[in-house]
């Protein structure tokens, strides 16, 4: 009979499976490594997860929502004009990442180029996380267009999807080159610029 | 006493590790497979790669280069104004992506966020890659204000740059949904507003 599950040990193995994947990749990191690291039987871990792939989408989520649990606060903060809100979330990513010397990117695109045809599960968890990601954008950019701060073309979840797309991109020449530069000038050009704010400047 | 070193097997090892890295990435991927898919004994990988990571350097040397071959006449070709250039290059990009349905992504992106701190040749050479896909566009870029079509700013290899991050997320999110949504996006919008074009609509 398996044993109830424990929060504490789920907790513990997303955990370390976000350090792992995120530090060296989803292929190169085995189970028992996992479990090692979560302090947990190797054994234990199908009593939460059935293979490597389900928790692989698992520990996707958990990902994302601590992004969100640590910084979505700045993409409703009412008191902030919506365009400004996304520079500020992107600069609080890009601290983030510098604590990590900008060797580590984003989880979410490490595992968007690794994972391969076999990994449909996670495929589907980052279709539904990117599509998040770029509501809460058009959350913001329909605001903006409301208040006369954008113009109306192109529509705001394609608009959104296209700043997340080169953030994921200076996020991953950034890793490749270990540089803050492709974040630096992500902010002060290519966002500015991909919003075509009315009168903005780069 | 090694064999010579025959530049057929060399061939036949680049393909094989280029088609395998590609659809199933580095780690996944054993040095046995790629000797069988090459067609050769496995024991003489080693009389033509020290290892799989000074490998792997070579590979995308291979694949960077068939890029070039094919492709990169679209750059120099003074007949069409430089930054149509940069348009018809990513065109001719997208229809080789869409030959793999959009699925495998770019591999200079992919090894670029699966390979880690232990495969610095590697990293070396995603550097010197994209260092010199920079320096095509910039050549693209400061004809284009030269003859007056661009702005003065950014610095050119700067805004190449950009340019590439912006297309190698684009080819990311197209990998995860499956979908030339995002190669067109950029195509239509973030490019020519990344180039911030003189005239130029989105």
């Amino acid at each position: 009979m398996p044993r109830p599950a424990n929060p504490r040990v789920r907790e513990s193995l997303l955990d370390a499976g976000l350090t792992l994947f995120h530090s060296q990749g989803f292929n190169a990191v085995g189970i028992k490594e996992i479990t090692d690291t979560a302090g947990v039987p190797k054994g234990s871990f199908y009593s939460y997860y059935s293979s490597k792939n389900a928790f692989v989408a698992a520990v996707l989520d958990h990902y994302w929502s601590g992004i969100i649990r640590d910084h979505g606060s700045l993409l409703s903060d009412e008191t902030v004009p919506p365009m400004r809100r996304l520079g500020r979330f992107f600069g609080a990513l890009t601290e983030d990442h510098a604590e990590r010397g900008f060797a580590l990117g984003c989880l979410i695109g490490n595992l968007a180029l690794e994972l391969s045809e076999e990994h449909e599960e996670a495929r589907l968890r980052l279709v539904a996380i990117l599509d998040h990601w770029s509501s809460l954008f058009a959350e913001c950019l329909t605001q903006a267009r409301d208040g006369g701060a954008m113009t109306a073309a192109p529509e705001a979840t394609e608009l959104a999807s296209m700043i997340i797309e080169s953030w994921e991109g200076a996020v991953m020449r950034g890793r490749v080159d270990r540089s803050r530069a492709p974040y630096d000038r992500f902010l002060s050009v290519s966002l500015p610029r991909l919003l075509g704010a009315v009168g903005a400047s780069a």
